[in-house]
């Protein structure tokens, strides 16, 4: 149970976790904080969060919880602007697509409190964003993995833990490190590849008649490329020797795939194309 | 309305075809054409055709409408076999992917009759495949694209133009090459695409916890590489220059990408991303 929560950052990600946890009894009051009032207003109108904060430090002065779920590339100012106002009982997590470079902004600009942050990732979302597309079954049967710093408490990491699993999802361990390998590919490659094939096909001369003849296929395939362009942009600076990996794991699968096509090789083609069928049937039953 | 409909290959393709046309009362007799038999024989005891026939002339012998639904590498074996039996009304068309693979294929093997062949393309599937996997409502709001021969009569065009209104299919009309490019882009490259992201992952180490962590967005993404191989490795062959065309464009596309996350380019990964996000939000409302 949490006393008062601070969500900052109110878009799909955070909005989702308060109404996730309002609706499990799991919190008494959430106070959502970031800079523009009017979003915050508009998420309070939704019953998503109870109170309006733009000051980050009166936001997480008697927080219990503190949820951070802004863009990468925010996470150290965030760190930078609540560590002199952090109480001693407060635990702060977060909700970054990538690890490694979060713990390196919070242990740079939190100091000695970086022990009071456990670093955490849900895996979910939907191509939309901000408050108006939260929805309380976010993280219903979703995994979460934390991230534990040498400096946590086994007591605070397991209130983030039961934090996550009032909100209805799985929780697992791992390093940073490893987490953001296993990123990069199952989710910033996908996307980076539905970025690429949208901006691609866009630059044909006949655009609109390759998008009107697009069947269901390419709207599934190319869901993920309406996901927030400033959260990926950050992604890639943040995650990039892993993303940059398994591009080049990638480029070298096409190139292979290229060969078998110019060479006529029936039998290569066949035998690719039914190792994936395979892998894929496997894995999502 | 169709007295006699002869499908060859009564897969999904083939099969949802003869659903919707009986559906909709616009057949009276479905003959299912094929190799095997047992195949054929769980095609009739679901409904989808009225009576089998493994002998491919005795099938379309009486026929009014003949539908192709094999992989392209089989079209051109269907012709060679069918030819002699094809009566002067008979209309023959087709579900290829690719178009001018088989206009060669029917030219060459139907001779002066190539007039009959209407060939066409319905752009509608699931990633399942076969009979078990039709229904009557696939073609429903789809889009057919038929590309006319210049020996076909215009009456017979609008005989299959009819038909697939009848399915519930909205009907377009292009040259062979200009589909085959259309489609490279909207489809082939995105099978593509995701045949061989799973096949990346799929020889990383971790390929277990790899794809335990893959979340809906990655399903989806990745939904397309369960459809048929050797359906694609025929696309592949068959339509090989627009695709291997199309593939080009897009590693170039990777290249600019890689470029900029190993230079920190923030705003051109932003620049990519909303351009990408802008003409995906345009093209599926």
């Amino acid at each position: 149970m949490i006393n008062r929560l601070c969500v900052i950052g109110v878009g799909l990600i955070g909005g989702s976790l308060a109404l996730a946890l309002k609706k499990a009894g799991y919190v008494n009051k959430v106070v959502g904080a970031g800079r523009n009032i009017e979003h915050l207003e508009k998420a309070k109108s939704l019953g998503i969060i109870d109170q309006c904060e733009t000051d980050l430090g009166k936001a997480v002065s008697h927080a219990d919880m503190v949820f951070i779920a802004v863009p990468l590339g925010a996470m150290a100012g965030v760190f930078n602007k609540i560590e002199p106002f952090l109480h001693k009982h407060t635990i702060v997590t977060d909700a970054g697509s990538a690890k490694h470079c979060v713990v390196e902004d919070a242990t740079r600009e939190l100091g000695v409190k970086v022990n009071q942050f456990i670093p955490g990732h849900p895996i979910a979302g939907t191509e939309k964003s901000g408050a108006i597309a939260a929805f309380d079954s976010l993280y219903q049967a979703r995994r979460v993995i934390i991230t534990p710093l040498e400096e946590n408490s086994r007591d605070d990491i397991n209130k983030v833990r039961a934090m996550w699993k009032a909100a209805g999802a799985d929780v697992d361990e791992m390093g940073a490190r490893h987490h953001d390998l296993v990123l990069a590919g199952t989710s910033h490659l996908p996307h980076i590849l539905a970025f690429s094939l949208v901006d691609c096909l866009n630059q044909v001369d006949d655009v609109d008649e390759i998008f009107r003849f697009a069947a269901g296929g390419f709207r599934d395939f190319t869901r993920i490329a309406s996901s927030d362009p400033v959260m990926w942009r950050d992604i890639c600076l943040s995650n990039g020797e892993a993303v940059l990996a398994m591009m080049n794991r990638f480029e070298n699968q096409l190139t292979t795939l290229k060969a078998a096509i110019e060479n006529n090789d029936a039998d290569a083609l066949l035998e690719i194309f039914s190792r994936a069928k395979k892998a894929r049937d496997g894995f999502c039953m």
